[in-house]
């Protein structure tokens, strides 16, 4: 018997958001990644991507240096960041859901240059170096494991200043006051082909980070950043059902 | 013909939020009022209330003194504020909803004591003085008007440092971090019999006011409120509807 000529396509959204939305504040649902938009700081809450090996492997039909950032139409014009808020900054426009996840079209690839999906990052260091060496580290987990769900966001860390008091403080830029967030976190759930689930927690500060630092020195219990960030991370997964969380057996 | 025993009663919720929610984060809806809760901050994102003269009036079954602050069960534990982050912290336990709102029952006035309503206010000059003066206007306006719609919530506005750049500081009290908003707005549309509507809309620093500040030197364009809070104020309502702003014909 004739196969059906259209096979029905998985539910996309479905797929990335399995283990659990961490909040559920403004949200956006793109191809190939989900976004929650925080209209206060002019950047994301949090992204969510689904990686396997199909979606992070070279694709000659895909080229990167196409893309522009783009403001996000969809987010009322007091809420959206432009590309003027960066020029002059002194920060990039840094992805959060990474470019090189969403390597199946050239689509995929261009939504993640919608400006909702950036922050300002420190470029010398960060954004083209360690947390670039994070996000290659997140793209190769899918050699080893048949599923990896990443969640990636900022953070606006307190820190305690010489009157012994704690402080969140970050710097804003442009005419739309877009937020320079102090820390980016990422925790990563990756699956086995026979459903054992493993989760990993970074947090990595906005600025100049040396190359020889080694990643496992940013991970932190997930806790502490759902309690910074104001989520739930993989809410559905029963914490006690994980084999590993940074590394370690629980 | 005999009237039904039971009057149904109207659909407060509704009735509160007839002119639009300003977001849609994490709502709870109380016997009186309406909260969107910010697990970030540990504070509201706003609150809002719908006054009337009935809502105001003195009424000796209810007694404030009786009250007490309790921590708001409904959120989650690690974004939840408890009566020790406030202890030696310097701040006042400040209303968003404010107590002298909610005057038609002893479980009315309660419910405007849980810690979700409540963001660090400094007392004297402010909690106690200037921002009370701003609340008992508020409630005056119903003497005038037949609805008086009020939302109200913490800002964190950023200042301009020596570096010539603008940053967002603000300090975080207790082990939960609770943050201390620099500023509170308050956005306020009156009807009148007619149904005519005006808006009044104001910011006040969260620091020692002169009692002899004018109230309506704090008012500021209501869109200046919705770009630095994130929330769009009222949008059922078409702004060129409005009789007047600020007490000014539009
Ligand atoms: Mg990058
Ligand atoms: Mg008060």
């Amino acid at each position: 018997i004739d196969k059906p000529a259209i096979i029905p396509t998985e539910n996309r959204i479905a797929t990335i958001m399995k283990y659990g939305f961490p909040g559920l504040d403004n949200i956006r649902s793109f191809d190939d990644y989900v976004l929650s938009y925080d209209r206060k700081t002019r950047t994301a809450h949090w992204v969510f991507e689904h990686l396997t090996s199909e979606h992070v492997k070279h694709n000659n039909e895909v080229d990167r240096a196409k893309c522009d950032f783009k403001p996000d139409e969809s987010i009322h014009p007091f809420f959206r960041a432009d590309n003027t808020d960066y020029k002059k900054s002194g920060y990039d426009r840094g992805h959060l859901a990474a470019a090189g996840n969403h390597k199946k079209s050239q689509n995929h690839v261009q939504q993640t240059f919608y400006l909702s999906n950036i922050s300002p990052q420190v470029g010398v260091g960060f954004n083209r170096d360690s947390w670039n060496r994070l996000e290659s580290y997140v793209r190769k987990l899918t050699k080893v494991y048949q599923n990896v769900y990443v969640c990636t966001g900022p953070l606006y860390l307190p820190r305690k200043e010489t009157d012994g008091k704690l402080y969140v403080k970050y710097e804003v830029i442009g005419t739309n006051n877009v937020a320079v967030p102090t820390h980016f976190f990422k925790v990563v759930v990756c699956e086995t082909k026979d459903g054992k689930l493993e989760m990993e927690s970074y947090v990595m500060p906005n600025e100049k980070i040396s190359d020889d630092t080694p990643l496992e020195s940013f991970r932190v219990p997930p806790e502490s950043v759902e309690r910074a960030a104001g989520l739930l991370f993989f809410d559905k997964i029963n914490r006690k059902m994980l084999n590993k969380v940074n590394g370690k057996k629980v």
